[in-house]
């Protein structure tokens, strides 16, 4: 199937870019992994002649979900403690079962769950932070899915790696072994400014040059935050980024729930990529990103899960529809992140705060296959006036019917084609039971 | 079927009363409309022997939920136009349509669409506030499903009514209409403050009171309202509706954006139930009901979707799940409005307010049977560690498996059994088309 030309004839095809296109009678066409074309159906035949037509009645074509942010093993935590302070839900519940479990077996499980929910769901790529990113890289190549993973860096000893040192020693590790795979590619995960010393910055900084990656880095995500900064080092986060030299358009900065109109300047000035995560900072009363007043400044917002530890559900759809809400309720502006613009948020706006704009993120000749179906013939999203509109305000996740990444089809008819899902369901369960029985040891230590 | 007991046997039975209890190893007895036993399973074949068994293996069971707020038949308008200011959203868009189309067959269609919308996506009862009730209320009736149609008042003709004599002629003669009827019951649903006299309040206070039916009103949906009030009124809404007598117990204040602390007490003193849109409140950029605040004081707050024009959804799973993220994030407390609690927004509290609380809302022997069961047994909500945080966080409404009402089946495994869901996509489409016509037809005239 990989060697021929397939072409794609859905009732629709969103490419993103030109924003807001919404093509009909028009037909994609794939070529091993990569797009050859999107043109009008009565061109099809005359410049395919017998290519393998996939006809996709009632269907929209667009773009593969990017993920911005995610925590993918961290699904294995869902829903173990909510509606808790920030403190006693890291203290009392989430440290004490990754203090017991985290491991390259609790990381492949817990990804491949991830990677299961992301990709039924129409999310082709993600970009990851955790440890064991090498475990994360393996279970999401295995599965044909696409992901950054971070590098991590954070000043206490985890199971990844006890000394500063030897996570760097260990992350380079895993950035070399990854050179050669086509789906996954890295990024300097340094976990906070309040948990990363000067020292490890200045040298994630040159490290990020020399390799040519990201910086994914959770930024002002409490107020909290910018009180330890002032008292710790005298400095305003950002001030002290800008010293460091990262605060640059290399930075993917996670959160930025707390920014005046001036930080919101400095963000714009330095080409900062922000990963919003609006379903986590409301469950977690952090603060709401100022996403109207960034993109007013032509700042590149994304869109992210974060861990479902936190949100509870991997689901970008529910999440690109709660950037696009959210932007008009917090700014007081109805007009504030249409749904064209939420959905770049969740698809180009992503591949460029990763460096992948090149190769996915629009439906364009050239580009990676990584696209999806989605089924608008349902009750839930009838009429059909604006097919966006649609697909941003009233779509589901559970309407993704086909997923391709890099031109190999991963669910057909909304069924899993790479993934064993009995497996991980079994796989779940025991996990499930062990975290239950840490959960209550922790909770009688407590 | 109907004469017999009918035991239900799910992994998990969420009551709601008592608060945030699930049961395991339980079943639930019905016999014809009416929940006979929740009892434990070992209980079941010497209690109830010779009972017919159905096995729901990895579902939870719990009671259908109920849509505080619905216009259940602007689905049709789904998507038709989004992303705009109030005024030009009403003026260019949502009126036009209307006033070409409102009429008996149009109600009839859109409420159909909604009541599939909503009985699929486990919604079992609905309070509706719409022209022609009487249509909204038979659609609802031969579909099985619950509701109370608001009998209509504004001060602008329609195609329901054109004098405000005639708005409460027709309004009483379908109240009188709906007396036998066991689904659907009525309540007063005067559009809101500025756009109902002083005389039609006095009226409405008299008349519901004689009828004993709520009063379902839009209220504090913006700030503009209140300055419109005091420059017609001299008066504060709420002032003005507690000197016609309308702000008491019997009042259904939907959206409620612009309360401070001091209206909150009166919220409170008054009884008022606070019927909470955080979906469209956000889209619109009314301003956002400050939720926390108001349980704190004791109000019985409910969720409802709005309609589809400003939603675009009629999906209470979405809906719930965003009142507890909203919640914490607007009141910046983590542990506002948690889980257990979003659950009794969406089913008690609207029981409650909707003067139902006897009959439905919760699990218990003697209430109504309008219950739905909910599959966890998917990789989305794996592992299930907290089935109740569980079915606020991370369960999405194609997971709605079953549902009854009044202990009549009207979804079975995710298909519609009162419904030709053929039928109402076609007619979905014709209305579709016409709409666009219209649609168009006032951009040129705009």
């Amino acid at each position: 199937m990989s060697t021929g030309d397939i072409a794609l004839v859905p009732d629709w095809i969103v490419p993103v870019h030109p924003r807001g296109e919404v093509l009909s009678h028009h037909a994609l066409v794939m070529h091993g992994q990569r797009i050859s074309a999107v043109l009008p159906r009565e061109e099809l035949d005359q410049t395919y002649p017998g290519v393998e037509l996939v006809r996709l009645p009632g269907q929209v074509l667009l773009p593969g979900l990017i993920n911005a942010h995610a925590h993918s093993a961290m699904s294995l935590l869902r829903g173990l403690a909510d509606d808790l302070p920030l403190m006693r839900w890291l203290e009392d519940h989430i440290w004490p079962a990754e203090q017991a479990c985290v491991g390259a077996e609790y990381v492949r499980a817990g990804t491949e769950l991830a990677v299961a929910e992301m990709l039924l769901g129409g999310t082709t790529c993600f970009n990851d932070n955790y440890f064991f990113p090498d475990v994360a890289a393996a279970t999401a190549a295995r599965a044909g899915m696409r992901a950054v993973v971070g590098l991590p860096l954070i000043s206490v000893p985890t199971a990844w790696a006890t000394t500063e040192d030897e996570y760097f020693a260990r992350g380079l590790a895993v950035h070399q072994d990854l050179k050669g795979e086509a789906l996954v590619s890295t990024a300097f995960a340094p976990h906070a400014p309040y948990t990363v010393s000067d020292a490890a910055f200045r040298r994630i900084r040159e490290l990020a040059e020399e390799l040519d990656i990201p910086v994914h880095l959770h930024l002002l995500e409490t107020a909290g935050e910018i009180d330890s900064s002032h008292q710790q080092y005298r400095l305003h986060p950002i001030d002290r980024l800008e010293k460091l030299g990262l605060f640059n358009d290399r930075l993917l900065a996670v959160h930025m729930t707390q920014l005046d109109d001036r930080d919101m300047d400095r963000v714009a000035r330095a080409g900062v990529h922000v990963l919003h995560c609006p379903a986590s900072n409301l469950k977690l009363a952090s603060g709401i990103c100022p996403v109207a007043g960034l993109v007013d400044r032509g700042v590149n917002v994304c869109v992210g899960t974060d861990g479902a530890a936190s949100n509870n559900t991997l689901d970008m759809f529910a999440e690109m529809r709660l950037a696009a809400l959210l932007a008009k309720g917090a700014s007081g502006n109805p007009e504030a992140v249409p749904a064209e613009q939420a959905l770049e948020m969740a698809t180009i706006n992503a591949a460029r705060a990763l460096g992948l704009e090149e190769r996915i993120g629009t439906l364009e000749a050239g580009k990676q296959a990584d696209l999806i179906a989605v089924s608008l013939d349902r009750i839930e999203t009838l009429p059909v006036h604006h097919v966006i509109s649609q697909l941003v305000y009233a779509t589901g996740r559970h309407q993704v019917s086909q997923v391709w990444v890099a031109g190999r089809q991963l669910v057909r008819d909304g069924q899993a084609l790479s993934l064993d899902i009995d497996r991980i369901k079994s796989e779940t369960a025991i996990w499930q039971r062990r975290l239950e029985r840490i959960d209550r040891q922790a909770a009688r230590g407590a």
